[in-house]
């Protein structure tokens, strides 16, 4: 398979994310500069400045430049109105490849239909953000060492959380997976996630108590409770209910991972010297990594 | 001539224009990185992300580098009030060529008047917009082969438009122009614009019937009708007067083109694919040729 | 010493200080790329153009290269709150040196302190701005020839200064200086800054009087009376107090120079023609003294 764009997690397939994730190994420590003189344009309808530097960097770090607005919704302005095909159209013959953020579902895609030059889908709307999900998975790969025969438990707002979606649509390729969803009752999982988890066999279950299944999984991936993304009694209900405190990190295994997106709240309560020194807490390495699938992503669309 | 700075259209004679247009040419294809180490800061007081990207994307591609602001409001805040001049001075300290777009008239001029570095004009108030105008041009001798002996069409808000004003000044230097100005009585240019052309004997009607001249013409210039800039009553009466459609783009010969500056909203609406395949719409490559003639601006003015 | 972060003035110790001279007077006409393929990333927590471009000038003349942001706000957004510290991690995978710009006292110094990479402070809350400092220092040694036996009359808001205090700071490391402080009762210096200064046997004095001065001095340090940072009843009482102008600049000797860290508002009126001849204007020479200081600083932490 040759992808052209990446604007969904399901368009990768194993053999693909597998070239990804040695590529990105290899850039870990490379010093060539093979995307010297190519330009990448961050376009970017709602600012996410951890996102645009993750991806600045990446491209200035393989040799490329940077043109970069947060400011794109001013290029179609109410009073305005271009297309976003037309800007898209208009963009593409500043840079070679363009990477997107926007408010609404589908632009990304819609983005890609007319653009001559690959587009990456930095997040849009309640749709997907495939190199979250991405960095993530090369993480349990980095730090497990593989991605069969493991089990995952996804933790908080799993409702709106965008990244817990576009995950399980790449676990969805793997075998011998396990999820364990939990979340309070009114942030629990869409049917969309498991009807597509049902159709690839992948073994799941809905669970409400975090610690007593601590000590029996490989991974634990909290998210933060969207505070801006939920009703004022969704958030009372559900603020606070699991947290990974002192008291509680050890009872994982281990060879068990704690994950995050970051930014993490009071979801994450653990001390500067347990962030450092407990090797079960992952995040910032996950974080880390996203430098890198990123750049493994633009080398391998550019090249 | 040589230019030290571009303020106005009218700075431009015929030679510089053409030299302009064969680096812009030459450029397009080249390879070198002529400004190699040299930095281009762009002032913007205003956003205009389009412009400030394209003008980024050629000091790039030139082998440059930017430093970048569309907050330079905050240099000179109503509480710091510092001039313009004081301004440019600071930043011609960190750059070695300036672009800048500004909210009022004469901006531009000011900024260059203390500049020890090449300043360009990027828009300032409802002044000029000279790249805008040599990119205009440079589509108009790339498309129909000449700039002498054709007669071009001007749609849509005369009176507003920024553009049209600067196109005006150029053609004014070429023979046998003929231009034809369609607009809503209320729109209509205004009379600096026909005293100049009187003055350069260049040939102007104007008309309020767009189909009929189609047939006629070599460019049809459309622009938008700028809401932002008129009363209620100027844009009832002229929003959608003139559009072109599938129904009536093909009035036009197979040679002649359809520009417009961008982003149009209703005044066009034409299906994607006579978009690609209609020879005679020519606004994504007049976007495109952007890049070139801002690529040879900045590499003969730096060179 | 080695400094590994820039985070107040007091870090820097006179060897250190000459050091950074040296370095700046030598990179001011290198034509060298000591820092190529490193990234600063420059974290600004509220918009400062000026010092962001500044800083991003120096890191690209360094061969270096940028990403940048004037929103990091964004980052720990009152929803998301995620700490400085937090940030800083993530941040420090991305680049290879940070600046940061906040508006809270010991910002810089929260980054410092979980950072595996450079931190460089460029103004946190009322706290310090060291580079300014620094730039200030550079430019007396530059204008005078000597940084030791000097007198320094500062003037102009003294309470609300930040530049002031880091500057009092550096010069409490010479010998026989001599400041004079003058100010309206309202914006008098501050007790640590004298405090600071009786420790270190630094002879001030606290004068209302500009004029009956200027004869006697070396250094006219005027700073701007900054509306935004005072009530009322204080700017009315001290705005146009103290002003250069036609009149009194040249009560200065021949060698003495006016400075000012810039915006300069009603506190300086000069004329364009003095502004380029008079040679005790130092203010631009200043400003551009910034950019070769920070090469330095830059090349200083990374090299």
């Amino acid at each position: 398979m040759k992808l052209n764009n990446l604007i969904e997690s399901q368009q990768l397939d194993v053999a693909t994310i597998f070239a990804l994730f040695h590529k990105a190994d290899e850039l870990r420590i490379s010093v060539k500069k093979p995307l010297n003189g190519k330009i990448l344009a961050t376009l970017f309808y709602e600012p996410s400045t951890r996102t645009r530097l993750s991806f600045e960097s990446a491209m200035l770090r393989l040799g490329g430049n940077v043109i970069s607005t947060e400011n794109a919704k001013e290029f179609s302005s109410a009073i305005k109105g271009e297309s976003i095909q037309d800007t898209t159209r208009i963009v593409s013959a500043y840079a070679d490849v363009i990477v997107i953020r926007h408010y609404e579902d589908g632009a990304a895609k819609k983005a890609a239909s007319v653009s001559p030059i690959p587009v990456i889908n930095a997040g849009d709307g309640k749709g997907q953000h495939p190199t979250q999900a991405l960095l993530d998975l090369y993480t349990i790969w980095k730090e497990i060492g593989h991605i069969e025969d493991i089990t995952v438990a996804m933790v908080g707002d799993l409702k709106y959380g965008r990244t817990i979606r576009s995950l399980c649509y790449l676990l969805g390729k793997f075998k011998n997976i396990k999820i364990i969803f939990i979340a309070p009752e009114s942030l629990s999982v869409n049917d969309d996630i498991k009807n597509y988890l049902k159709k690839y066999h992948i073994q799941f279950e809905e669970q409400t108590d975090m610690n007593k299944n601590l000590p029996h999984i490989d991974i634990l991936y909290m998210t933060r409770i969207q505070k801006e993304r939920m009703t004022e009694e969704e958030y009372k209900n559900s603020a606070g209910k699991y947290r990974i405190t002192e008291e509680n990190i050890n009872l994982l295994e281990e060879s068990a991972r704690l994950m995050h997106p970051l930014p993490h709240v009071e979801e994450i309560e653990l001390n500067l010297e347990t962030e450092k020194t407990n090797k079960r807490v992952a995040y910032f390495r996950q974080a880390e990594n996203g430098l890198y699938i990123r750049m493994a992503l633009l080398s391998y669309l550019l090249e």
